[in-house]
């Protein structure tokens, strides 16, 4: 079977391994695809090197089919779809105890800090498993891990209908963020500064305006009546995206911090005593964001397959990343893990 | 009668004026005390010279006795122990309609936009008047105002009862807030640089840390078991107040952001994610903090009192503001407004 293997120096090489037989409480997966998220690019560009040790599978957004069972394995068939909530917890940190898994202090991302999905057959502790529903695609099943963190990010939100919501940054989680938060009943407008991406999220018909290019105050102004927007959320990771969301919320407006700002950031906290506002970090899932995002994917709420700008075979994932890192007019691009890749 | 006035270029002058009759839907008020807040101090050093119109009589915590109502006042009687909500919302904007009046966008606060409660006889709408217990004594009923600040940060906080809570700043607003949150069952420790202030908390029983003097991250690991404080109060104003707020913080932790924070400071957002914290703003009060302060301080939950540094006849207001803003050992002093000062 095939493997793409990060090996440093900002490479992915494509090698043929030997599959894993799943161990005792293990399942073998037959991978049909796997996303390349935002973070794969950051592992690529050397700046997980803390937590990846090359050569190392990575990835983490991913569908397929149960192929083989560890011994003791039930509950589970071969065939079934499936996808991964790729997180581990210890269960004693203060984190762990106080319910927050998600956050444990020792928290294991698969995929990052242990092997991951792009490869034909991938073996996991069974425990990871979520069952996928028969009829939803495994393209689209790809995309659960993703919508699950914008389920998270609108959950963290508390975002009620009937309320107003800015999504400060248009790419796949931004979009996301917007269609989950769509399905909740909001009025939604995306930020975003790149046309292909104002393009993808207008094709979604959802509102979209190009902060470089609008009177800001005066948009926001008109589009909340005055009031200001009930939510936003920063998804750009830029310091002048992190402006923006401040200086559109409301009165008790709560801004959701989702994007990763390596470096503090200057803020307006006098905007934040004044206003009564509040900021919320989101990070990851938890069990029940997986849940609600398969339930939203699979009944049609969310056209996540529209996300998708390209499916390329697993022999090619180094292309893949490149022209990712490059930038351009993509969004989503997964990796078709079967043999031969296309099915 | 006698009335202190702000005239501007960091002076304060005690002048004789005649007290002004109520009004239609007035009430005139014998003042009794009226404390002197950190905002009467930067009233003084004209850092508000676009609100306060000099010469304006100052002053918004106050303390006295019905003396007279306006023609059509009910509900009232002379000789009644009172003090003042000293809010004015419009009751239209975007805010109050969302039911956030006290955050109203033309918000005016009364002893700041309009005169104050230093001086004699006030008149004042009849309804800002808050009725206070008989048995309450007069002095600490000045502290009503600030408490109900401290208990509405409190409850911005969701503070239950067990949780640790971090009070950064022990003036008198950072130790009514830690004694509001010992009250509501909390587990708390002040950080304070000074002191005197130190010593203050101290002799109320509170558990006090000068952040000078220890290993900040050892203490609080030490104090919270590994896990962290799950409330932070930002009372202090400074940018190392701030890191160390954020820094105390447990997974999922909440940061109230209580002081005014006049220039934008840089704020550790990787740690709002990584850990889920929130940050909340907290401004002046709703009516049910004034009315839970009230119920605190006179069922003698909250040793206020013990804040009380000194008490001024009126005609030596300006010694006053003088000395308080000299800084040295002081917490909180209160002008006697009685007609010679002293009962």
């Amino acid at each position: 079977m095939r493997a793409a293997r990060y090996i440093g120096a900002g490479s992915i090489d494509v090698v043929e391994v030997d599959p894993t037989d799943p161990g005792p409480a293990e399942v073998q997966i037959e991978v049909a695809y796997t996303g390349i998220c935002g973070t794969d690019l950051h592992i690529l560009h050397g700046a997980m090197d803390h937590r990846v040790r090359a050569p190392q599978v990575i990835g983490h957004e991913m569908s397929g089919r149960v192929a083989s069972l560890g011994a003791d394995v039930t509950g589970w068939s071969v065939g079934q779809p499936v996808t991964v909530m790729p997180l581990r917890w210890c269960g004693r940190c203060p984190a762990c105890r106080a319910g927050n898994q998600h956050i444990c202090e020792r928290l294991v991302f698969v995929g990052i800090d242990s092997p991951g999905a792009m490869q034909t057959r991938w073996t996991v502790s069974a425990d990871l498993l979520v069952a996928l529903p028969d009829a939803l695609a495994l393209d689209a099943a790809a995309l659960v891990e993703p919508t699950a963190v914008a389920v998270h990010d609108v959950r963290r939100a508390g975002l009620a209908v009937g309320e107003t919501a800015a999504v400060i940054g248009g790419g796949p989680i931004g979009v996301l963020i917007a269609l989950v938060s769509r399905a909740a009943g909001a009025d939604v407008t995306v930020f975003e500064l790149d046309a292909h991406r104002r393009g993808v999220a207008e094709r979604l018909g959802l509102r979209v305006v190009d902060p470089g290019a609008v009177d800001l105050a005066a948009f926001v102004d008109d589009w909340t009546r005055g009031a200001g927007a009930a939510v936003a959320f920063e998804v750009s990771g830029s310091g002048a995206g992190l402006s923006t969301a401040v200086a559109t919320l409301a009165v008790r407006g709560r801004l959701v911090m989702v994007a990763i700002h390596n470096e503090p950031r200057p803020i307006d906290l006098f905007r934040f005593f004044w206003r009564e506002l509040t900021m919320v970090g989101a990070r990851v899932y938890e069990r029940t964001d997986y849940d609600r995002a398969i339930r939203l994917i699979a009944r049609g709420d969310l056209p996540v397959g529209e996300l998708i700008s390209d499916v390329v075979p697993l022999d090619r994932a180094g292309d893949a990343f490149r022209s990712l890192g490059a930038g351009g007019p993509v969004m989503k691009v997964l990796i078709d893990c079967a043999p031969g890749g296309g099915r």
